[in-house]
């Protein structure tokens, strides 16, 4: 049975090339239980791998021929070989985070074929510390980031001794337990789709025209509350196919220590740590730009705000470019220009007609569909420098057939001009930064986890905590 | 600089779907030399990887365009990224022989994307008897199997004090030791390009008129020299992408004693192994023809024999089709009808023109190609059930940079109608087989180790042994 593709997931194919796979990717850490023998890490991924009924939508392959007139349409994989799909790996000694940050960077830097359904799962041994990786790789076309994540919460628990749970590709959902019931704070957005955030640019993709009036208008206007410019710098570059993956996390307890101390959000902080980080990664670099750099910072909108269709009532995604003041060597100040920026872009938001919101949000969720489209109406200069998206995860501690889940980690797509990708997540009282970079055009990007590291240290000792 | 791919080449990337992968693959296993510390894998993995320039043959990729008229042309490859290619792996616990093979088979099952250089290389640590495994893959349109070991072997030394050696794929082999000085006695087949054997299939697919003339006339007159058919067996049927490798070797003193015993050449006792393994396999499913299975077995020809331009002068390769018996039940009897039908089967080769030899060698080298020739020339029945062939690896221990070679064995490429193909290579005494399998249309692949093994012993008990 062949199934027609929408507009947003065709966007993704054909943005797609070498140098720009089009998946978003996930990292798993899963400490074992009490007592798992030897052959724990084995079971699990028979576990993950040896399943009744596959999810449809892992199932489809895209496909085009003189038959379907040239279009993009899902076609159900007829030879689906989940061994090709669920894999066993190991890392290579010492078997430090180093080396599974390496594997993960190598696998998020190959495309998946089009010929097979579009997704792989890596269950991975040889940490030294004995706990057990998953690394997932999705295509932008199937699923995105906070959909991937919603899927991998909808399997876990939070009873440690639950066992019988199915893999994220397992079908029928019917069998899992409702979101509702197991992780009712897990996001405030709906779940009506897997490309949620993403029905928005289905709309955007279907209507270019308008948005992209909407949008060139806002950004030439630099007075505007829509008005954003950003330097050039290194990572806004033409990038290759090579990938780097950096993560890391931190207690939350410590950002909202600052938060609470000088009166902003733990999503500021989040920002202020990124931007400190970034601004002595490009000082290093003897690379920092004059002018302050600009972030495309997505976030939450209720229906009223939005009054978008395709949120269907419930909520949608707005996006805010904040200045990140990287300008700022004072690290308190930089704060209190953050969080007035992003007050700034939430209240010029809400003003927003829900045409601009959605131009607005289109730009941050699908910059490799929108870019051409901007290119032809001469709008070169990139709007922004980077993407931080801070993804909320499950709040409490969780479990996969008695493995506690320990951290996870979001890998994202660096596109042509934006060779950095900054996304976090939030888990049981940590938050997760993931940064994804071109390894050619972001040169150490692993050098930014201590300039995260040192810059939470620098928030701290000038918030006075 | 766009440079012509030749037809063979071209018919190989024609022929590539994702039911058939056309790469060959080789699986090395190496001892650490005395010493080695604890990052030893890593090292080699860096000396693999760490080179100061690339051979041409391994930057090339396929392309074309509107503007090549729809001609595969090779390009360089502009964002050549070694991380690509090289990779270092680790083996699941318990990394035994089977983790290995798996890994391996999961590897040869997947395609090489045609928008790289279409090679691949993972140095794998883990085996828990602490050997180093090296397994490669390379396109059919850049190397065959043969030249693929020739090129290998190129890299190595009967020295193990000896450092400082290239890797296979490095540049320049101006500063590679000469074959003649260091492996003489690798091969009989000449090295003028990688695809030796196939020269001769290049011009086969230059000319497919009087070939495929020649060769069905040769198929359809059962009584001649050239006659031969063979029976449907499960393993002649369409197959899929999914993969199974299946390797061992036994010393080759046990194969050469039964051959002095019986009057036979270790080739034979290698075609009686295949057989006896072959017809216990079937029996065991159930599903041995009661006609002999056809094997076809490359063998090497003298230029006079030959007579063939693309030789020049040296030595072509051209196919004999060699019943295996496999009817018979008795392990001598099979042995001794195996080697008359490869006697037979030369005295044919030679006294056949030029242009039958060439029909026959390239039924052998490129079936994938000539398949649909002969569809459409309504030869549909398979001539041979399977190919075996054999192939001259270095007669003593050669090492890289003092780790010894133990052992090499080839992965080669099933197609539709030849779910099996047995390559085997002698190295150092000992004769391996590698066994290449679609994973869904051969069953339990590695149930054949066992019946090779358990032969080995039937004809050395047949022999008086």
């Amino acid at each position: 049975m062949v199934t027609a593709i929408d507009p947003t997931a065709t966007g993704f194919l054909f943005a797609e090339n070498r140098s720009m796979p089009m998946h978003v990717g996930g990292l798993q850490l899963f400490k074992k239980p009490e007592g798992a023998g030897r052959g724990y890490v084995r079971e699990m991924f028979e576990q993950m791998s040896d399943i009744d009924e596959v999810a449809p939508l892992f199932l489809k392959r895209p496909h085009r021929s003189v038959r379907t007139g040239g279009q993009w349409v899902w076609r159900p994989d007829e030879q689906f070989d989940i061994e090709h799909h669920v894999r066993h790996s190991a890392l290579p000694k010492p078997g430090r985070i180093r080396e599974l940050l390496e594997l993960c960077g190598r696998l998020h830097g190959t495309r998946l074929a089009r010929e097979r359904p579009l997704w792989e799962a890596h269950v991975i041994e040889g940490l030294r510390d004995g706990r057990v990786a998953m690394y997932t790789k999705t295509h932008h076309a199937l699923i995105d980031g906070v959909s991937a994540m919603r899927l991998l919460a909808s399997v876990l628990s939070t009873d440690p001794d639950k066992r019988g749970m199915p893999a994220p590709w397992a079908a029928p959902p019917t069998s899992r337990p409702s979101r509702e019931r197991e992780a009712p704070e897990l996001s405030e957005l709906p779940v009506q789709a897997l490309r949620t955030a993403l029905g928005i640019t289905a709309e955007a993709a279907g209507m270019p025209g308008a948005l992209v009036k909407t949008l060139s208008k806002g950004l030439r206007n630099e007075t505007s509350a829509l008005s954003l410019y950003a330097p050039r710098t290194i990572i806004n570059q033409k990038i290759t196919g090579s990938r780097r993956f950096a993560a890391q996390d931190w207690p939350i307890e410590r950002l909202r220590g600052i938060g609470k101390a000088t009166g902003t959000t733990v999503n500021d902080v989040v920002l202020a740590m990124c931007s400190g980080a970034m601004r002595a990664y490009l000082l290093e670099l003897d690379a920092l730009p004059d002018q302050t750099l600009v972030s495309m910072v997505p976030v939450g909108l209720n229906a009223t705000q939005s009054q978008i269709a395709s949120a269907e009532g419930g909520n949608a995604v707005g996006a805010v470019m904040v200045q990140l003041a990287t300008d700022l060597p004072d690290p308190a100040r930089r704060l209190a220009a953050i969080h007035r920026s992003m007050k700034d872009g939430k209240e010029a938001l809400s003003s927003m007609t829900p045409m601009q919101i959605l131009a607005m949000s289109a730009l941050g969720q699908a910059p490799a569909i929108l870019a051409p489209m901007l290119r032809m109406q001469g709008i070169v200069r990139p709007p922004y420098n980077l993407i931080i998206s801070n993804v909320p995860g499950p709040r409490s501690t969780h479990y996969w057939n008695g493995a506690q889940l320990v951290g996870t980690y979001p890998l994202s797509i660096p596109i042509n001009g934006m060779a950095l990708n900054i996304t976090c997540t939030s888990y049981d009282g940590h938050m997760a930064f993931g940064l994804t970079g071109c390894r050619r055009t972001v040169p150490h990007l692993q050098r930014l986890l201590t300039h995260l590291d040192d810059e939470l240290g620098h928030l701290e000792q000038a918030a006075g905590v």
